[in-house]
């Protein structure tokens, strides 16, 4: 059996407060909270899962795959991303273990609504995800209220 | 054989200087070495490693298993929290293959210690724990010298 | 099989401008772009590969390994330094399943050569390497191009 672990981060931006801009995260919406900035629906936690199944199968990552030269995935929301690399993976012939995700920030506090946010990652996945989350004391980008990183392992088999 | 991934970080603050607040990283005691502020330990390492067996686990994070609505872990060790995990892990059917812990920050520097705070951390586990240490050439949070972080992956397996 | 995963991050900052330091970066060459500091060639990406292969083998670390009171590394590539770890790891009796990298930063823009990076990587390490890339929207020392980070995993068997 073949085995291969992957990695994947991603940063972006509160919006500016006032924007109206939604916030989306871990493919669930987050009503009340200020949104993240970004051409697509700035899911990192999505993203973050993205990038590790795509680096463990040896695809490359979002970047490489749904390029801004490809208006389909223009705007893409976080569970369309997740679908459509996990069906490349699958494609390119791995089998998806399992993804763990860590959101790192203040807001929103992802812990109350955790199992819905793994239901709906795991659903567009295809596969286990969890999803836990930390804080930073204060401090760097995410302590200081500058925007949300996520972090994220998977682990693939192939046959 | 099931087999499962997980990630965790954490990031500590450090208490101010003359604080007499003791530093308590990889559950060691590092006399003479400015402490880290946080209601618990500040045990960035020990912290890193509970949440990256946790997330593999499917079994959330600290916030979720020791939340601060439970008196009995406030102010909890690092190693406490490390071996309470280690058994919830165990509990919901996972062996623990290994965790792999790195620290970034200037201070302390772990190298000359490094096999006995592997010791210390795999003993309070119950399964390998390596410990290594990169710094960020003086940038970012850690590079400042504002705090310290630490980073963990762990693979769990399941008969 | 013993089954084990690692991971390693690397920073380093960019040199001044007009220093005329070379960019190093996952085993390749970039002309045309500012270097990053460093007494080694910098190169964040090999560094972030070698320190996850040596944690997953309970090893330490580039420092532990390659410590500055050893002359014959000072100064060594990073092609050199992962060729090395790699050996060191086979010579504990494992063997390299894959290692997954993301390289976070503004510059270079890997994802042009990221079949050649891997193909340097991989040559390198004597296993499958994966190069993907990511920023942070702006934000922390690598949105503000203050240096460049990279974030890596690794899974090592052993029979």
């Amino acid at each position: 059996m073949d085995l291969r672990t992957g990695i994947g981060t991603d940063v972006h931006a509160f919006a500016p407060e006032g924007s109206g801009r939604p916030m989306r995260l871990a493919c669930l919406d987050w009503p009340g909270e200020t949104g993240l900035a970004g051409h697509s629906d700035a899911d990192v936690a999505a993203h973050a899962a993205c990038d590790a199944i795509l680096s463990a199968a040896g695809l490359g990552d979002l970047g490489t795959q749904f390029g801004t030269d490809d208006p389909a995935w223009a705007g893409a929301s976080g569970a369309a991303l997740l679908g459509e690399s996990a069906r490349r993976v699958r494609g390119a012939g791995w089998e998806i273990g399992n993804v763990a995700v860590q959101v790192i920030g203040n807001r929103p506090r992802v812990g109350s609504r955790r199992a819905e946010a793994e239901q709906a990652m795991g659903a567009a996945l295809g596969a286990p995800v969890s999803l836990s989350a930390t804080t930073t004391d204060g401090l760097g980008l995410t302590g200081r209220g500058e925007g949300v990183a996520a972090i994220a392992t998977a682990l693939l088999t192939r046959p």
